[in-house]
């Protein structure tokens, strides 16, 4: 069985066969239900689904949200909250770096309905880090800590053409 | 025109109406091309294109990767190098915590392949933080500070009942 094979931590051994069906975003917050009602109001988002937990205490100021499912166009991404029933933070997040992208076809809109919401605007709609130098990108930070980017790859050089930089 | 609304700042206005079309999640990592070379061998993903820095210099030990697009299964993310052509890092990542899920038919057989290329298993095979009660979860944190999670949402009782927990 190839899933014993590879118990012993010899690295010689060849990889099993391993199907992926799906990658999902999950972003751990201290208030999960803040976070929800900000991606409604900044990007438009959908909540398809919540999980709560089934204990949570009903002393409690709200429901502990396992995962909030939402939806961005055609893509989903999680919510959760970042503590225990208990109130003890959990230490189950990861330590690297992140960006989220989001495409639309008016970015300037876009980074104004955010900053409208709560975001921050982080400059001026410009080329720059991690995008080809002729596609204009808005960048946002969220409340929570993310930082957004606003990308219109279908019609990157039309954009640029027509859409003055704004300051909000 | 709706952009220009907000622009004042003044927080009464009604936010103007955006299409968000779709949500990309970016990893940002130390060596990005490593990174892809990791998430190929550890979940099979593939490289469906890869946008380098046009003024890297050819003395430079590795091409600037300003994103490779990884698709696994039906989803794709972005993967990208933290530091600018000059070597500075990049300023440009949120604070905010976060975990990626997999869905896979074979959790246990996931977490041995990821560990294979790499990948620091987090205990049993087990429920938890996040995840309904009774749906069994993988998890494992890889060389460049993420934490991935494997799950079988579409059998989940079955999986849990005819896997044996593995401590690899």
């Amino acid at each position: 069985m190839a899933q014993q094979d590879v118990q012993n931590g010899e690295g010689e051994k060849v990889a099993p066969a391993v199907e992926i069906k799906a990658v999902l975003t999950q972003l751990v917050v201290p208030k999960a239900d803040d976070a929800v009602k900000f991606y409604k109001a900044a990007f438009g988002a959908v909540e398809l689904e919540r999980s709560t937990h089934p204990k949570r205490k009903a002393e409690q100021e709200r429901p502990f949200i396992l995962s909030a499912q939402l939806k961005l166009g055609s893509s989903t991404f999680l919510v959760s909250d970042n503590t225990e029933d208990s109130g003890e933070p959990v230490n189950v997040v990861g330590s690297g770096a992140i960006a989220l992208w989001l495409e639309t076809p008016d970015i300037g809109a876009a980074v104004a309905k955010a900053v409208l919401a709560g975001a921050v605007s982080e400059g001026e709609i410009t080329t720059g880090v991690f995008s080809d130098p002729e596609q204009p990108v808005g960048k946002v930070r969220d409340p929570f800590g993310f930082l957004w980017f606003f990308t219109s790859p279908v019609a990157k050089k039309a954009a640029a053409e027509s859409e003055a930089p704004i300051t909000v």
